[in-house]
């Protein structure tokens, strides 16, 4: 364990989230009062800007704005989805990472985004440690989706579902309010774990749910689908919510929003464009002559940061913090994740601690299979003991004149060497 | 002006929105209050509930959820859509309520609505005061559309300027995160009147908002369109975020949802579903070759009480107030309408005044064409005046477990008599 003296380099990648800003806020204050670190970057659009040596110099930002990043949603230093090549077949992009880690003598690097993201923060984190040059690398979590291996919950996911939910709950008021038959198809992102769709079952704890919730952790079938619909009318007067997640797929594998396409092209003479929502409430539309709706959540589930959750504005926020500190401390080559634990009064508490980044990247957590009942129309309670303590409190940006007052940050771009 | 002594009968109708039953809260507690009034019903899914004689009594109703109702979106009796007939042609329905109005000494009649409620409510109302039965009938207005006459504003419209105001800031910071193309369309609803997505130029005026945006009160071409979108790429890193209401036509007065479709249908070889968002979207996509993504803000703009502005719901409110007491007074024949006022501060107050219902029945308010400018694709300044005001203050239902608590009425129903 050596005793780096350099600068920090702190970079966002891949889909943005309601509260990776939060972590941002932690990495940037953390690392300003740090002594080991000398300046502190922010580098614009991910890896790229390491690459192309545009990073911003977060010591010439008013803390007021660094503290407003906690309820800005997006990624403040824009992001990317760059993916690395193997180094062992082409190894131009790591040198030049090295290259400008030593011009810049950058001595800590954070990484903050999902499983690709921790795909990317590995192999550099590798490449670095076989090149000699000495820099801490640590992972900093963020996904909706909640996928990442061996931390209890992701940064931005609890906004996400507490987002979906507050939504489901409003729309189900709405949509049963005239005397008439209706369904209603919600489509929620996550292309292969279902944890945001699961979030319609806390909108159904509170009695205001949706009737059928389809992940994609198991086989979909229209048929079925269109037979539970019908079976939920029949003694619901005519009324059906139905929420699915964008990668629902058939026994084969095939997504849904293809095949249905298919199916919808055949009987309707045309084909069907648009997410599986829109496919699936044309084909109830056809099957029953109801009146359907399809409704996407599209990017407003993942920017939605008027509705985020205390709790994980304050853990995002304080995930970036641990991540300076772990690295200040001399560890490299890890992820910081979240344990969940109780207080002495028995109430939820998150403790910090980490992972080998290889571990974290080349791993997804699913929904448990267990938690997924009713013939794979429902979830089970035991997901919303898990995630109700996440989504708790309400933590937002300051209106001014009646909207949200998001950070402004300068973006003073560091002179290049 | 008689004094009137007998019960109360409130009903809503239309499309829901997120502060209409505060305007119900409203109705119920000053209505509980005035000694004339000796029962309080509240008809389900509106003129329908009269119909079938299926009300419920409120007065069984606990105080606390009636306050509830304020944060509460959607209509909690139930709406309709129900066009009654001329009277001069059928009158059976205008018979039945007379008749239903005599069996329970209906003498105050309180009709919630927007555009074609209170073209019913007039038309009731003209039918009962020929009938001989004495009877006080005030409208109580309510659209998020905004487009209803002699009214500065409408009730739920701000609430729902506000939740897309918000809403178009967030996905701008998300949707312009990477450095690439991309072209976002947001889809607002308004058919006539372009109000909700003048609303666009609330997130302009705080830095966030939109580049592009179309009323339905002025012709669209689609060409037009598809150059102004590609002029603002060229001077903005090949970025655009467009709003278009669901209701923008050419100049013949064709639905651009379906005349476009139609020429996405000729370029693609398929027909285009969905709306008028998605399809303007796909145009872009096959001319640009950008990225492009359609959003529909769909009932979540109506539905979305956890943004209700707080001026909006107080105002709801006091208007279901001032019906009560205007129709106590001996008023008959009315709908209440705002008029905008200033305190002596010279800050924005709203004030309560009353039109004749025939006026506000069959008048629609659209956005003044000055206000649409630099060819038709923005919104001027005045209307941020108009609306800014309008949109200021939290208020919403308390949380519980994390997720609002929403009114829950017992819907006691009266006994059939």
């Amino acid at each position: 364990m050596k005793n780096l003296v350099g600068a920090a380099m702190f970079a966002q990648s891949g889909g943005p989230t309601s509260v990776i800003n939060s972590s941002a806020a932690g990495v940037f204050i953390e690392a300003l009062k740090q002594d080991k670190i000398t300046a502190v970057y922010g580098a614009a659009h991910g890896i790229k800007g390491v690459l192309e040596e545009n990073f911003y110099d977060i010591s010439k930002e008013d803390m007021e704005e660094l503290l407003l990043l906690k309820n800005t949603p997006s990624s403040a230093l824009g992001s990317v989805r760059y993916k690395l090549k193997d180094a062992k077949k082409d190894d131009t992009d790591y040198k030049r990472i090295v290259e400008v880690f030593k011009k810049y003598n950058v001595r800590y690097f954070f990484y903050n985004g999902g499983n690709d993201s921790m795909d990317t923060c590995n192999k550099i984190s590798k490449y670095i440690k076989k090149s000699g040059w000495d820099c801490n690398v640590i992972g900093v979590p963020k996904t909706i989706d909640n996928d990442l291996f061996g931390t209890d919950h992701c940064p931005g996911y609890a906004s996400a579902a507490k987002y979906i939910a507050t939504t489901i709950m409003e729309i189900n008021l709405d949509a049963k309010v005239y005397d008439t038959p209706m369904v209603c198809v919600i489509e929620v992102m996550g292309r292969n774990a279902g944890w945001l769709t699961a979030a319609a079952a806390l909108a159904g704890h509170k009695g205001l749910g949706a009737d059928l919730i389809y992940l994609p952790e198991v086989a979909f079938d229209v048929n079925k689908f269109v037979s539970d619909v019908k079976a939920v009318c029949a003694k619901n007067n005519n009324k059906c919510i139905a929420v699915v997640s964008e990668g629902i797929h058939d026994k084969d594998g095939n997504l849904i929003c293809e095949v249905a396409g298919a199916v919808a092209r055949d009987s309707f003479g045309h084909a069907q464009l648009g997410g599986v929502g829109s496919t699936l409430a044309n084909i109830i539309k056809q099957e029953t002559g109801f009146k359907t709706r399809a409704i996407e959540l599209s990017l407003m589930q993942r920017c939605g940061a008027h509705l985020a959750s205390k709790v994980d504005v304050e853990e995002a926020f304080r995930a970036g913090r641990e991540a300076v500190k772990a690295a200040c401390r001399g560890t490299t080559d890890k992820m910081v994740v979240y344990k969940r634990d109780v207080d002495k009064n028995g109430n939820y508490k998150c403790k910090y601690s980490l992972v080998n980044l290889k571990l974290a990247a080349n791993t997804e957590k699913t929904v448990p299979l267990e938690w997924i009942i009713n013939d794979g129309t429902y979830i089970s309670n035991e997901f919303v003991e898990y995630a109700l303590p996440l989504i708790q409190g309400d933590s937002k940006a300051p209106l001014v004149d009646g909207l949200p007052r998001f950070a402004k940050l300068k973006k003073v771009l560091v002179e290049k060497k």
